[in-house]
C-alpha cells in the first residue's frame, strides 16, 4: 500500500480526557511506515476547509503526554454538520496534501459528520479511510458499553455531589444541583456514586429518562425532608414533561446548533425555576441550586485513571484497524469483557453503529420510584469513575 | 488554674479547610492537662443552646485526620447572631458542663457573634475564655493577612477557571464564569492566577470593589473578542453599579440571614442576566455563564496543602493563646513573615479586630483599567494557593 498522509482532528463538546485520543492515535501512527505527515485540523472540518493544520509529527512524546493530560480539545473543535458542498472543498484540499486517512473525535453527531464524509467519499470516488473516536460525557453512543470522557465527567459529577452533600449536611435545607446531559442521564445517575452512608445524598435523581412532574417532585422533596431533615437532588438539565417537552425550553433561548440540538447548559435558569419553586410550594425556607455547567468536561486535575487509559486506547485502536483495512469506514466499540474483573476491550466496528442515534439510560439502572438509580447502575460505573476522595464524617 | 472543660464549634459557610483548624485545636486541647471534657456543638451556638455535643475526646488521631481532609463543617454550622437572651440561655448550659473555653470558628460575623458572647459573658460575671479562629472563603478577615479557607476556594477558581479556559479556546465566544464574594472581590481575583500564557484568561475580571458599569463590560468585552478572538470573564457575584447596589439585587429573592446578609449564591440569576445582555448589545453569538456556586468552598480533593496547614496551625494557635491567658477574649492573626520565601506567622489579638467589619481587595492589587488585577495580587496569593494542575497547549 502507497504511503499516505493523516488528517486527524477533535469535534463536538470538549471532555477531560479527549487529548488521550488524539495522542494514543498520533503516537500509534507514528509507528507505521504506511503513514507519512499526520495533520491535526484545528476546530474539526472547519479546520480542513480552512487548511489550518498542526504538525503532529514535531511534538516529542513528552509534550504530547503533557497535552494527553489536559482537558478540552488541544486541537480546538467545532459543532459543523458538513453537507455535499463541504464534503467536495475537503476532498479538494485532501487530494492537494494527499490525504488518505481521516480520523474524527468526537461524540454521535461527530461519529455522523465523519459517517457523511466517509460516504460523500466514495460518491466521489476518492480514497478515503475514515474513522470516527468516541467521545462524549454524555456516555450515549450506542456502540459502546460506555465512551471515553463519561468517566472523567461522571467523577467531577460524584466528587461535587460529595462535597455538597457535605455542605447541605451543615447548612441544611434542600440543594438542587443540575447536571449535563440532554437526552440521556448517565452523568446525572453517576451523582449516586457520591454515597457512602445510608443517609448521604443525593436524596433524589431525576434523569431525562423519566417523565419530570414538578407536584411529584414538591411531593418527592417533602417527603426526603421528613426522613432525612434536608435534601439533595441531582437533576439532568435535559429532564422533560410527560409530553416530552424539556422543562428547560421554558427558559432557553432558543439556540441551536447545526445538528438542531437546543442549548440547555451555560445557564442556571433551570436551576433557578425548580428553587423558586420548592421555595412556594414545600415550604422549604433554605433551598439553592447550583449547574455545574461546563466545570464537568473541563476541569483539569479530577479526570479517571480508567478513562483516560481508555481514551488513549481508543485512539490506538482507531488507527490500527484503519491501517488493517477491514473497515474503510469504521468507529472503535467499547465493550465490557465478562468477568469479576473490570476490563475494556476494543473492535471496530461500523461508523454507523455511532453515527446520529444515541442511547438512553436502561431500564435496570432506572430505581422503581421514578426518582433514584439501581445498585447495578453503580455496579456498571464503579469502576469507569475509580475512587473518589475520602470523606469522613463525625 | 482550675481544669475546665472547653466546647468548640463551627459556623458560618463551609471551606474546605474548616475541619483542619477543628483537627488542630482539639488535638492542642488534649495536650493540656487544664482542659477536661472537649465538646463539639453541632450547628454552632444551635448545638450549644439544644444541648447537642460530639465527645471530640473520643475520635482517634486518625479519624481526626480524615475529617480534617475533608470539606465542609464536620459540626455542622449555622449564621445565627446570639442577642443578650441567648447568651444568658448559652451561660447556663456552659455552668451545668463546667465550661471554660468556648471556641468559635467562622468568618467575620462569626467572629461578632463569638465577642458578643464574650462581653456578655463579662457583663454576666461568667468566666470565660473566647476565642475565635479565623475561617473564610472571602479572605475578608482585617486581621489576618489571608484567612484559612480562601487558600483552597481560589485553588478551586483558579482550576475552573484554567479548564474554563481551554474550553473557551475549542469552541469560542464569550464565556462569563461568576464567582463567589458578597463584598470583596479576593476569590475572584485569584481566578488571575488561571494565567500561564500571554493570551490565557480570564481576559476580564470584575470585582466588587470597582463600580461596575453595563456599558463599559460591553466596551470591555468587544475589545477582548477583538484581540483574543474570544473572551473568558471571571465575574463577582457582589458586582455594585456606582451607587454601590448590587447588580445581583435586581434579581435577588431578598432572602437574608440574621446577620442581614442577602443572598447571592446558590442561583444562576446574574449570570444569565449578563449573557442575555452581551448577546443582545455585543453582537458576540455564542456566550454562556456558569457559576460556581457552593463547589468552591465544598469541592473535595482540590484543597491548597498550605491552606490546609495554615488552617489547622491557627486552631492550635487559639488552644495555645486561650490556656496562655493572656487575652481572654481573641482571635487569631494571621500575619505573613518579611523576606523572599513565604512564611505565614500565627499571633493572638483581641477579638473584636476580626469581629463585623470586613476588608476589601485593596487599590494596589486592582489594575487601573478596572478589569484586572496587578501582578503584585498574584505575588500575593500564589503560596497560599500553591500549584495548579499543569495544562499544555499547541
Amino acid at each position: 500500500m502507497k504511503r499516505k498522509n493523516m488528517v486527524i482532528a477533535q469535534s463536538g463538546g470538549p471532555s477531560m480526557v479527549i487529548n488521550q485520543s488524539l495522542a494514543g492515535a498520533v503516537l500509534e501512527a507514528r509507528k507505521s511506515p504506511k503513514i507519512g505527515k499526520i495533520l491535526g485540523a484545528r476546530h474539526g472540518i472547519l479546520g480542513i476547509l480552512g487548511g489550518e493544520y498542526v504538525d503532529l509529527r514535531k511534538p516529542s512524546a513528552k509534550k504530547l503526554a503533557a497535552i494527553a493530560e489536559t482537558p478540552s480539545s488541544a486541537l480546538g473543535s467545532c459543532r459543523k454538520k458538513p453537507d455535499a458542498a463541504d464534503c467536495r472543498a475537503i476532498f479538494e484540499k485532501f487530494r492537494e496534501l494527499d490525504v488518505g486517512y481521516f480520523f474524527y473525535i468526537g461524540g454521535n453527531d461527530s461519529a455522523d459528520a465523519a459517517r457523511i464524509v466517509a460516504e460523500e467519499a466514495e460518491k466521489e470516488g476518492y480514497p478515503l479511510v475514515v474513522y470516527h473516536i468516541p467521545k462524549t460525557i454524555d456516555n450515549d453512543l450506542r456502540s459502546c458499553d460506555h465512551t471515553p470522557g463519561f468517566g472523567s465527567a461522571a467523577r467531577f459529577v460524584a466528587s461535587a455531589i460529595k462535597g455538597d452533600d457535605l455542605d447541605n449536611r451543615a447548612l441544611g435545607g434542600v440543594k438542587i444541583d443540575i447536571i449535563m446531559g440532554r437526552d440521556a442521564g448517565f452523568l446525572t445517575a453517576a451523582s449516586a456514586l457520591a454515597r457512602d452512608r445510608a443517609d448521604d445524598g443525593p436524596h433524589l435523581v431525576y434523569l431525562p429518562e423519566v417523565p419530570f412532574s414538578l407536584d411529584r417532585f414538591v411531593k418527592d422533596v417533602k417527603a426526603a425532608m421528613k426522613k432525612f431533615g434536608r435534601c439533595v437532588v441531582a437533576v439532568s438539565e435535559g429532564i422533560r414533561d410527560k409530553d416530552g417537552t424539556p422543562v428547560a425550553a421554558r427558559f432557553a433561548a432558543g439556540e441551536k446548533d447545526s445538528h438542531g440540538n437546543l442549548q440547555l447548559s451555560g445557564t442556571g435558569a433551570l436551576g433557578d425555576f425548580l428553587a423558586s419553586h420548592l421555595k412556594a410550594k414545600a415550604g422549604v425556607k433554605r433551598v439553592r441550586a447550583d449547574t455545574f455547567g461546563y466545570l464537568q468536561r473541563s476541569f483539569p486535575g479530577v479526570a479517571s485513571k480508567v478513562d483516560q487509559d481508555e481514551a488513549f486506547a481508543a485512539g490506538q485502536t482507531a488507527v490500527r484497524a484503519a491501517l488493517e483495512g477491514k473497515l474503510s469506514k469504521g468507529t472503535v466499540a467499547i465493550l465490557r469483557a465478562k468477568g469479576r474483573k473490570y476490563q475494556a476491550a476494543f473492535a471496530p466496528r461500523p461508523i454507523a453503529e455511532a453515527a446520529k442515534f444515541t442511547r438512553s439510560v436502561p431500564k435496570e439502572f432506572i430505581a422503581k420510584n421514578g426518582h433514584d438509580v439501581t445498585a447495578a447502575f453503580v455496579e456498571y460505573a464503579r469502576p469507569i469513575v475509580g475512587a473518589l476522595p475520602k470523606c469522613e464524617i463525625f
